[in-house]
């Protein structure tokens, strides 16, 4: 059983202050919570897309790590921002999709508040050694 | 011609810092200065892979605005991250592979300050009406 | 209520020989029997990768036709190709992520006759006007 | 020196008809004569995005066959569909963007026999050990 890693060993993420809901084998939910700095434009409630995208990122390596134990470096990720993400926190969930020898395969969804789906990711990273 | 954007009007972009070194019609071409909070892990000297995201994201949009004249949601985004981004100042080169109606295609690369190619993205974003 | 659509109007998927399983709102199921055509090269017994990636692109796309009534032209795709597809009839399942006023977003998982999955997509569709 | 390959020992390249037009290092240039098993619809002169995307894979596959001397399983691969390709041959352009320990970089375009670029894929495939 792999120990939930600590999410504030990372400059980048005590930045965006992700917080742990869930850690499971094949699965790792997030929380972030909403902060000024995440806005896409002053006078827009908006989030900016690169907030999404890191936590998309960061959601799919750790649905990974519970299977490898390790951190695993992203080789490709996709992104589809499907709606706005609007001042709030956000639910991140990552779930495994194949734990190779060489590389794994993550797909992510992140919700706003009321459950709405606003983005999905889909990413490779490469199997530790 | 459109005018070049200001990148401060964005409260993300504000944290983020970028600078212009280029806006030419179809070509944006974006400085990120390092800051600590873009580690990806204490006593690292490699970026996490968000910033890296979000840099690709934000060159590809201005590649872009600079032949629609408006900001352009992004629909999805690939990025390949390649080689690890250290320390140190990175830039990204945006350019337009497509002007459609409806959608807008650009590509775009990431270096360090020796030049070598750390990441590339592609993406597509909705075209303003 | 969508009327399924007739695979035979197309030439590329007569080659296929694509069948329906189910063609439901937000869900299009396909069966692709074996060729020897598929083969990824002369002794193996491999699919080739651009017949799962056509199969892909064909289920999504029949997955929002089940909701808009029409075509819709494919925007951008990206193929996971998790395990090797071998000599066997294959079942793609295409699913509806978003209906868009100008796109729209489907997902795509493959398997073959055991269950086991050999490749998901995800895709962006333009929304016919 | 890599030796250039025989497209003809893959039964899904001899129905394709792929031939050779340069295999340099980093550089694979394909010529797809037109079929009109490769047609969208019947009545249409658009080919089938399925057909491009399986250039696209091959051409990106050979780019870095040409660096690495054996045949390479694409992981993932993102295709952007730009313009309607139509009856008539297509040239596809796969060029090496990253040759690694475990996996490699291609970058690919697409032509039409007007030189009009119809379609551009990135994708990432497994190095041989």
């Amino acid at each position: 059983m792999v120990q939930r890693p600590d999410l504030a060993v990372s400059p980048y993420q005590r930045f965006l202050n992700v917080e742990w809901v869930r850690f499971e084998p094949g699965l790792a939910e997030l929380r972030l919570p909403f902060r000024e700095e995440f806005l896409r434009a002053d006078g827009s409630d908006w989030y900016h897309g690169g907030v999404v995208a890191a936590l998309i990122d960061i959601a799919g390596d750790y649905a990974l790590v519970s299977q490898v134990g390790d951190g695993l470096p992203t080789i490709d990720l996709r992104v589809d921002w499907l709606r706005p993400a609007r001042r709030g926190p956000l639910l991140a969930i990552g779930r495994s999709v194949k734990v190779g020898r060489t590389v794994c395969c993550a797909d992510i969804e992140v919700r706003d508040e009321t459950g709405t789906l606003v983005a999905v990711g889909r990413g490779t990273y490469a199997t530790p050694k």
